[in-house]
């Protein structure tokens, strides 16, 4: 696998591979050397190194310059040759964004820009294996890389986000949620199935990082995101960056309340009449329904269930004091967590952040294992050096 | 003021002064160029550069070459002239660092090495007006700056470490301990007061600059710091750096025990007897001593404490994931806090850090006051350009 070389001088390059392959995403259509040097502020030298670099890996393709337009509108090179255009080829090859969920495995395609081809999901009973979830995994994927087999080209990249702590070599060092799941190589499984590398990361870590992409978080560089579930997780970005903590277990709350008062999930929804497992989410949305509906006792099961959430949040606020706090999981599905939630942080924290519902729902986690896969390719076409494993 | 300018050619520059003044303080004696230029790795002109910047600033000094062991040992330079030796000169000015309590004003002397030179308190009442708390650090000071006002020149700089959330301009953002605090524009006031630049931080977060200094966190990157005390602050480096929050309200944790129980610290110390003010370190004293001595009701109420920092730290923990937690506040005279605290913490988080007692104890935030100045310092020995306010 490649890796970043050097020090300081490197880190310039990538920042100005970076920069033209911005420019040259941003511009769709193509761009002229000229209109990369200025909008980049790189000189034509540099720029062309890149393009080169980037051609070389099949990223690049020179466009026929039918229309001039941008460089005419500018009043440039009217004369002449037509300026030499060029196009990032996002089709060039595929990304694929996989979520490991207790009940559901989800896939999610795109393309080498990020945009999203397809997605794909499949059941999963809560007490499947280690290997029946793989085959689960396996199948999602296969329904949208083509079943081909040897004719579907590989994937680029592919992210994957997991409950549970995840070490640096994408195994799984502890996850309490699925069964075998604790010490599964999963990285490497997934790496010998689909061919490509694979980035496996917390499913909230995952979650955190696609709202920033795409969601509610976009342009946030201080963010704590709070998956709702049996099992609360959360993944915070500190300046911008993910906070994994020194063992990869930041964000792990499953544990907090235990400290304080002795609720768990299940007793508070069992307060609605019959005790509903947490991890069957449409037994959730059924309470929560019924919580609309103005049925008390669903009404008292929400407000407990906002309480925990709020002691899970403040506690995660006090100690990071973030500008957004993103709410996921069942929780982002109830109208009435926000703001509740918004004002009990005000009465407890000396700065309250803002608090909003994920834009993404459901598609958090994917997105966010995508968008680990488009790191990965970005980082890999700014290596300077290939460095054999 | 002076600040750092430019992008990543000023970085590489810096670390090359940080290199060279490392070296020259470790040598203490006196170091010739060429020793520099092997201990550090870089060139002779970049050493020399570094050194006439120094000298400049007056902090570097030629030494007489009276022996020239070193070079001698290495066998270089044994013949002709004995190479010029340089000195860094820590005697040139003096840091002051200042922490500011509910009942104690702390003082500490350093030279520009950081090593200490001397220490002065004032006691003053916890419900004194924020005029009368300058007054006490303005005398604080004198008795180590010497009283001589006129002819006794100003400290080089001065950290503060204060309860509350510190804004970025060093005033009060908000302070619930000390009357009169919230809205104070402490680091102007002081600044004006000794003439120099003062660096104003969150008392539990210079308390965990002190402790990674020379503390029980030394070498360590990922450090959570608790102060135990009437309203419980923490201080945490991520990856080496202060992590302040978005608002610099990050460790505000005094509310996190209003999310669980009801148990307040007055609470707690009341159950031995007779309620007493958890601000009057005598008398936590006076408990703690009694549990030892076998007292049941105080065993009792330590046992109380020690519930409610496990619940303040273990929250904490999971939130950030520490490689280290330092106890300290009036918890790290506790023998009886970190063997169960670290048992406790092992129930609750998925991955446990380690957990020892403060080094430095009622010490530690005027020692990382210290640090404070000396970072400033150094940051301004690095200045490439001056640019005017």
């Amino acid at each position: 696998m490649g890796q970043l070389m050097g020090g300081d001088p490197s880190l310039l390059r990538k920042i100005n591979q970076a920069a033209v392959l911005r420019a040259l995403r941003a511009a769709g259509r193509g761009c002229s050397l000229t209109d990369l040097a200025r909008s980049t502020g790189l000189s034509r030298p540099t720029v062309e190194g890149v393009l080169d670099g980037l051609a070389r890996a099949d990223l690049v393709v020179e466009t026929k310059a039918a229309e001039t337009t941008a460089a005419g509108a500018a009043g440039v090179r009217r004369l002449g040759r037509p300026a030499r255009r060029f196009r990032f080829r996002a089709e060039a090859g595929r990304l694929l964004g996989v979520e490991v969920g207790a009940r559901r495995i989800s896939a999610v395609l795109a393309d080498l820009a990020g945009r999203r081809l397809g997605e794909a999901s499949r059941g999963v009973p809560p007490d499947a294996s280690a290997e029946e979830r793989l085959e689960r995994i396996e199948q999602a994927a296969r329904a949208l890389l083509g079943e081909g087999g040897q004719g579907a080209p590989a994937p680029r990249a592919v992210g994957v986000g997991t409950p549970g702590i995840v070490g640096q070599d994408g195994s799984v060092a502890l996850c309490t949620a699925l069964p075998g799941w604790t010490g599964l190589p999963l990285g490497e499984r997934l790496r010998e199935l689909f061919g490509a590398p694979v980035l496996v990361e917390n499913d909230a870590n995952a979650a955190v990082l696609g709202e920033r992409w795409v969601g509610a978080a976009a342009g946030c560089d201080d963010v704590v995101m709070v998956l709702a579930g049996l099992s609360p997780g959360a993944g915070s970005l500190i300046g911008g960056r993910l906070h994994r903590g020194h063992g990869g277990a930041a964000g792990e709350i499953g544990a907090l309340h235990l400290l304080g008062r002795q609720a768990t999930p299940e007793r508070l929804l069992a307060t609605s009449g019959t005790p509903i497992d947490p991890l069957d989410e449409r037994a959730v949305t059924r309470v929560l329904a019924a919580a609309r509906a103005g049925d008390p006792r669903a009404e008292e099961a929400v407000a407990r269930l906002v309480e925990r959430l709020t002691h899970d949040v403040a506690a995660l606020v006090l100690a990071l004091d973030p500008e957004l706090v993103v709410v996921g999981g069942w929780a982002a599905g109830l109208d009435q967590v926000v703001e509740p939630l918004h004002r009990e942080l005000e009465r407890y924290c000396l700065r309250a952040p803002r608090v909003v519902a994920s834009a993404l729902g459901g598609g958090a986690v994917a997105t966010g294992a995508v968008r680990l896969a488009l790191d990965h390719l970005e980082a890999e076409l700014f290596t300077v050096a290939e460095v054999p494993d």
